[in-house]
């Protein structure tokens, strides 16, 4: 199997302790955000924002949120997925504006979203919301190869306070909800307890069925 | 911004429709489903299992609880990821087991399985999956530029009935529960409606906040 993403999948790992001595290039940071932008979602409707957290206040807060997860102020970025609370109409109706300026007002187009609208519109606000996390989660995977790609570490996190980091952000009033937390940043190797463990994963065996 | 997975991102689509007499070949299917395995995930629970299906009536029979979405017979072979119906003792131990098998027996390791059965064991079963079905969709992003890169199309699929997919793939006895289906193939580029239409995505403005 010849895949350099393969490669990066090897070299990537959650990483524990970052230099905070070495900061990400802008432009790095730039391509990982834009690997986030094109990442396909259900319908199209992306349904996340990302905040590129470099603040220091407020990084030294959300690490506190976090259980003081120390990567958080050692990462020079910290990316923050943060999903609809909920799928409204205007949010929808934005979404097909975008598509009938790219690709004209096609009957085809207006048609899908309405259906959608009448789909979505009606369910509960939490089934909604636990939708859009999901889609937060395909554009994480690829983020996480995107960070690789750029030769930069990152470290995925679920384990913090998802209130107390809405409230550090001003994200409720904005109808988001932060779903993980990535910082960016370059790994202390020396210092890093996990840097030269062997890697975890399941036999294909295990996680595979054929259905032939 | 020189990056491979930037063009990769913007050379997939969701391939409306596949040319059947295509198939694509097995090692590029193989270093699909090793990304997929190779994904990080949760505490490396890696809660969701794989099903590769390429038996025709089986096929035909998921196209159906799909609304005939016909890139599933079309395909050659159809990824269905399946999430981890809950959290349960036996399955965190086997990922404790796997860990210490690759790492030693290290107190830090049992320590922290110990802590994370002690959180989500207690828990409702739909809280437990609603995580787990988070986790698969991180290997849906990476399995999207997985298929780029080998320069399969694919086209992930949320629009299906999962009862009747687990029942038509005996997942429920399994402890699973379908949550994605992503047919690879080849695009039928001229009978495709999507394939010329131009790519659709938000603007960074729209998407990006950042927080200096």
């Amino acid at each position: 199997m010849t895949s350099t993403l393969l490669e990066q999948l090897n070299w990537r790992y959650a990483t524990k302790k970052m230099d905070p001595s070495k900061k990400v290039p802008q432009e790095k940071v730039d391509t990982i955000v834009e690997a986030i932008r094109m990442t396909p979602t259900s319908s199209g409707t992306q349904p996340f924002e990302l905040l590129v957290v470099t603040n220091s206040d407020k990084l030294a807060q959300i690490q506190k949120a976090a259980s003081d997860q120390t990567q958080i102020t050692e990462g020079s970025h910290l990316l923050v997925f943060a999903a609809w609370d909920n799928y409204t109409k205007d949010r929808i109706d934005a979404v097909t504006d975008l598509n009938v300026e790219a690709r004209g007002d096609l009957p085809l187009l207006s048609a899908y979203y309405e259906n959608l609208k009448n789909n979505y519109l009606p369910r509960d606000a939490e089934v909604n919301y636990a939708h859009a996390a999901r889609q937060a989660y395909i554009a994480l995977g690829v983020a996480l190869v995107a960070a690789a790609e750029q030769e930069v570490d990152s470290t995925p996190m679920e384990g913090f306070d998802p209130a107390k980091v809405d409230e550090i952000l001003g994200l409720k009033e904005r109808g988001l909800r932060s779903v993980i937390l990535l910082p960016l940043g370059y790994r202390d190797a020396e210092s890093d307890w996990l840097a030269p463990m062997k890697k975890v994963r399941k036999s294909a065996e295990t996680l595979v069925t054929h259905i032939d």
